[in-house]
Parts: C-alpha cells; structure tokens; sequence
C-alpha cells in the first residue's frame, strides 16, 4: 500500500517518533507536520489542543494518508479516542505503547512517568497502566522546561543536565521506580542526559520508539505495509521557522531532510 | 470482556507465552492447551502440524476463548494465516512480534534466529523481517536438540552448555550478528545458558515476551480487555504425563498452578 503516513506533533518532539518510523519502518513514506508556532501545547488548554490537533489532521488528510501517527503526548492524551472514532483509517497515539513497554520492563511495578502539565494533569499513563494492570504504581511528575530547552536545541552539556537535575528532584530522592517513562516525544533528545542523571539501573522507555515498533504491528494487521524501499522522499510540514525546524531535524536524523515546507494553518 | 484467552503449543514451551500473559495483563484468564504427547513438532510434516494445530484450537474453541495465541513458533509458521482467515475471533503467532522486537534493537542489521528444523525451513522469520525491512541479513539456524532438552527439564549446568555452545558454533564464529531472536518458546528457558555462551553484548529477544505484550495490544484494539483482577484460575490442559507438566510448569511459574488436567485429543 504506496500511501504516505500522517505524523503530527506540536513541534519538533515528534521528529523523534518520525526517525524511528524511518529505521524501523524504511519501505514507508511519511508526511509530518509539526505545530511549531503554537508550541508547546503542554500550557494550552483542552480546547485549543483539541482545535489545534484537528486542524493538523484536516492538512494531511489531503495528503491522502493510509494511517495517522499522533506523535505528541499531550495531543494523544486530548484527541486519541475521538480521532479513533471519526477517522477511516487506523489512528495510534504515543501513550498505549509506552504504557505497554513500562509494564513489559518493570519487575517491581513501580513506573515513573515524565511529561508535560497537560499529559500528566490528564493521568493518560496512568489510566493506560493501570487499565492493564492494577497493581502497577505510578510515579507521574510535569517537567515544564524540558520543551521549551529541546525546541532551542539544548540536548546535552552543563545547562541541560541542571535543568535535568532539578526538574527530576523529587523521583530521584523517592528512589523507588525501576521505569521510567519518557511520556513526552520531545524528551528522547535529553534520553542520555537523563540517563546519566538518574543512574544507568533504571530502564528508561521511549514512548517514541515503541510507537513506531506498534504503527509497524498495525500496518501488517491492517494489510497496509509499504512494499517497495523508498528514496528519501518524506515531506516535513512545519508552522514555525524552517530554520530552526531544519536545525533540531538535523541533529535528530544526522543528515537535513530534502523536503521542509512552512505552512500556514 | 470476562472470557478467557486460548494458548496453544506443541507442548511446555508456550509456558513462557503464558507467563509473560499472566505478568503483563494479571486481569486476563488463560486456558492452555500442550500437546505434549505428540511434541515436539518441529520435526512433523506440515500436514500433521496442520492436522494437530486445528485439534488444538476446536478444543479451545468450546471453551468460549475471546482470542488464540499461538504459542508455537512452528504451529505459527503453518497455520497463523489460514487460522486468522477462518477464526471469528483476534488470532496472534509468535513470528511477527519477535521480528519487531528485533528490528527495534538491531543496530546493524544482522540478526540471528534459532529454532525447530521446521520453523527455520519454513524461513517465516526471514520473510517476516525482510518484508519489514529489507536490508535485514537474517542468519537462521535450527537448533533440534534444545526443544527435547527442554522437555526433560534440563535448564542449565554442564549439559546444556555443551549442547548450547555446540549448537551455536556456526552463529558464534560468523560473529555478525548483534541480535538474536529465540525463535521457539522452549527457548527463554534456556536464556541465561544461551547469554553466558554468547556472551552479554548480543541482544536476545524472547518471542515470548514480545507476544504477551502484543496480545495486550490486539485486546486493547478490539475492547477486549478484561476489568477485574483474577484469582489464579487459569486451566491447562496437557495430551502428556501430567507428573511432567506439573514439574516443568513449576519450574517456569515458580508454583505449581492449580488446575492441570490431561485429556486425549
């Protein structure tokens, strides 16, 4: 099936899902759109969440998409269910997976969860966790700075492991999760600052590489595997500036995307 | 959805599937069905794998299963799709979420499979990984000795060194591979013996476990889920010595379940 992937994000976070896609997944096409202007929508409301993300969606569904990927956890935690209800294609968010590889991973049941005011607020991996398995303890602290450093391109070196430092404070001094959940798409970018941080005992989970691992389950059960190696042809749709944008995809993929488009939405 | 989940193997090595079930979704309840007596498959001719897997499964289906999991490598490799095709119900093999799981971890794309003589020749593996990614070299080796090994409970110590380094001698000395998918569920029993002869670097994934979290995925899609904790009533059925299950079953569960019936197919 020749038809392109819809990936959204509020921003660059989602790239993070998109290189995974890529690896994972290299006979696929993507078409990614990333709300950059408007990010983070940690801080926004319900409402302009759910707004925002529809509007990404009614862009790419002229795109003729055969599958959406929500690669924003807030985003997921606001609009999975109803995009699952009014969508004719198979839609997946970033939370299930990431809830899944947690219980997969833990041995004590103790699970933190790292992410946005807005995903945490929404107790979306708790729900998920715990929906699978009650027993399951959730440790579950907002991070507010971690975006805002990422979107400017601070992965690593002395500032970024003091915000680390202190945003992570509280888990670290409770000391009882044996999992963490980068419940966040833009966080794998800090994945070895974080690391280092809390200690390489702890299993850290990317919602984002679980993600991909699950869009590549869905496809086969859905009969919509791409079938032949493509040539580098993804498209990047961003609201925010390309420069940045090109930037941030830079340092994710190693090498700049051929094709990135500012759009107006 | 309080209806119980069917698990179906050539023998005791679906165990590990059912183990990894009861641990990722402790709410769902699995019935079991070992055909011990005509183990191992491995060896069978594909009409009588056929033949077995379908006595298997009309047994279960009397049970009022909501969902099969195959958890045979080699009844996956010759009966998932037609199963899938003629079953109302959701049906999952152990092929495709291993081969996921090693297409996430490998970094250089050589990925090693060991199994029955019959999965290996059935080279359902290698068209799983390369119909995903197509740069996959896949290195298969049939490893006839362990599944027998296994049966007789001999987990560790000498002998099973020497027959798990003899075995993998060819995989050992290509040394190319950084991934290795135990492509039989007999096989986690013998993982820490495996590991200690490959050495730490290699990545072993367990079909096994990557299934249960699969299963947790397909329930989840298909609002299956269970909601209630259960209280270990999971029923397993053997077609062999029950003095043997019951010892093995221990061994891998570290208790010995409740109710273990043996029937005649």
């Amino acid at each position: 099936m020749e038809r392109p992937i819809g990936v959204i994000d509020s921003g660059v976070g989602g790239l993070t899902v998109a290189q995974e896609l890529m690896r994972q997944l290299p006979n696929e096409q993507l078409i990614y759109f990333g709300d950059t202007l408007r990010c983070p929508y940690g801080s926004r409301t319900k409402d302009e969440i759910i707004q925002f993300t529809w509007e990404m969606v009614h862009f790419l569904f002229e795109k003729n998409i055969k599958m959406l990927v929500i690669a924003c956890n807030t985003a997921t935690a606001y609009t999975l269910k109803s995009l699952q209800q009014q969508l004719p294609i198979p839609v997946i968010g970033v939370i299930k997976p990431g809830a899944r590889a947690a219980i997969k991973a833990t041995k004590n049941n103790v699970v933190g969860v790292i992410g946005t005011e807005a995903t945490v607020s929404s107790k979306a991996y708790e729900t998920a966790l715990k929906q699978i398995k009650p027993e399951i303890t959730v440790q579950s602290l907002a991070c507010p700075l971690f975006v805002p450093m990422v979107e400017k391109g601070i992965l690593s070196g002395e500032e970024a492991e003091r915000v680390v430092k202190h945003s992570l404070k509280s888990l670290i001094k409770d000391n009882r999760m044996d999992t963490l959940v980068l419940g966040c798409t833009h966080y794998p970018l800090l994945k070895e600052t974080i690391q280092s941080v809390i200690g390489d005992d702890l299993t850290i989970i990317s919602s984002s590489d679980e993600t991909a691992r699950e869009t590549s389950a869905i496809l086969e059960v859905h009969n919509l595997l791409a079938t032949k190696p493509r040539q580098n042809d993804h498209i990047f749709y961003t609201t925010g500036e390309l420069e940045i944008f090109r930037h941030i995809a830079k340092v994710i993929f190693n090498n700049t995307p051929k094709h990135i488009k500012k759009v107006k939405l």
